[in-house]
């Protein structure tokens, strides 16, 4: 496993592999405080690429003010280790002058699946989100880039940028990994008192409430309402939680439905702040027809 | 020579020639109905490149309401004489349901550069030339790419984003053609009117007497201000002439200079109306110290 820091070594050592190699690059770009969701993720490049190229950029451009960049944990130790556990060929670690020499004057923007949830909560998020992944993607110049479900949003704003702008590029979304008790995995997991910990496990409770409903509906039928209400109402009974959202919405196009009937696919998604650490988690579900 | 309509066929020849060659791929993008200005950027392709690809695409993205894009000339023919004269390998004329099969909901946005000049006379003007002229490099993924320094600040533009996204690219930029009698070559020259073909001398006759005035100057002090009221009140002897702009800026920053003891390189550029058609032209200059 190799670690690069610049960007021009990065492409030599990309562009040797490909002149020798007729296999594919795979690519997973990440913010590091690598936990197994992460692995997951570079298990997955491993399985499908020839090289696998692993990114790992706190990226001060879809951090608004007053949030989390300053504090963000980092641990590079543990971060190569578990790249090298992995599998991983390549690790790319910019500095933040490495990404931007001067300041970007540049920005990517998707409309329309950045109206709500974290689109809506986090104003420029995702427009330092697509800016950052087509600079990378750009760099890496893979054939295959691997995301994390969790991140619902972020993949679907990433699939709009690619199918747009006709990057060469196939995403590829993987399932959110969960703690035992069902917390989802997160770098941000880290943050949490003992708790807040213990509390946070209403936000994949709920989701499972919403699961277990559409299970028991033998008729299909609902509206966005009714499942919005019960997964809040479950968010609420933990004293430490502060709901930023709970939506549902159409998936992937992330549009406002009213009833069931008019839909295939759904998602549930929420953000809680459990005192300064805001959590996010979903789930994907297929409606009966 | 080839001509191909699709995003695939295109690829899949450019992968082919990738495959089996080492030497460049050089790109010229163009909205067709080529002049020789075209032509001489072509040449410095074929003289540079193993492929020349051309592209031949009249982006309604950058084109704002009550512009000229359905008015805008188009010779398909006339267009592949020039490329085949030029030596080009593959043109690449795609529809617009190809380049935009569902309304795009990314944009590629360029600050600073894009503030005064034609960012100023048409807004959303260059969102639309630096999102196409994206999905084309990601289309076609040039090693070069030729760009004439007629659209002085699409050339900054460009510049900017290739350099704030990594694009995997090299910008070169080619200078202007002119007729005989001066007025820069454009594919807009063809909506003049005989009297207004006759007044627009106007336009490269100003920009000459900010050069002389330049050359005669021997200490090499002067405003912006003095050169924009001289090349401003050239255009003005020309009776059709309605002045969208004529600036005086610092090159290539694209931004103001009260004096020329602060900058070394300046460019006057201006945009002029003649009836409904506006054109535009610029120079570029060394400041002597």
């Amino acid at each position: 496993m190799e670690v690069v820091q610049t960007i021009a070594e990065l492409r030599a050592r990309i562009k040797t592999y490909r002149r020798n190699n007729d296999q594919t690059v795979g690519f997973v770009p990440t913010m590091g405080f690598l936990h197994d969701g992460h692995a997951s993720l570079l298990q997955k490049a491993r399985s499908q690429s020839g090289l696998v190229v692993l990114s790992i950029f706190v990226n001060p451009l879809q951090f608004g003010p007053g949030e989390d960049f300053e504090r963000y944990p980092r641990n590079e130790e543990q971060d190569l280790a578990v790249a090298e556990a992995a599998g991983v060929d390549i690790v790319f670690m910019p500095s933040v002058d490495e990404m931007y020499p001067t300041p970007t004057r540049t920005t990517v923007s998707v409309s329309e699946v950045t109206t709500r949830l974290c689109g809506a909560s986090r104003p420029g998020h995702f427009d330092g989100v697509a800016t950052v992944v087509s600079k990378l993607f750009h760099m890496v110049q893979p054939d295959q880039a691997f995301f994390g479900l969790k991140d619902a949003q972020q993949v679907a704003v990433i699939e709009q940028m690619v199918q747009d702008l006709n990057l060469p590029v196939e995403i590829v979304p993987c399932p959110t990994l969960r703690e035992k008790d069902g917390l989802a995995m997160s770098s941000r997991n880290v943050y949490l008192s003992v708790e807040e910990r213990q509390q946070a496990l209403v936000l994949s409770q709920s989701l499972q409430q919403a699961k277990t409903f559409i299970d028991n509906n033998v008729s299909g039928s609902f509206t966005s309402e009714e499942l919005q209400r019960l997964v809040s109402k479950h968010i609420q009974t933990a004293p430490l939680a502060v709901i930023d959202y709970v939506e549902v919405l159409s998936y992937p196009t992330l549009e406002p439905f009213e009833h069931s009937h008019s839909i295939t696919t759904l998602i549930v998604a929420l953000a809680v702040k459990f005192g300064k650490t805001r959590l996010i988690d979903n789930l994907i579900l297929q409606v009966r027809k």
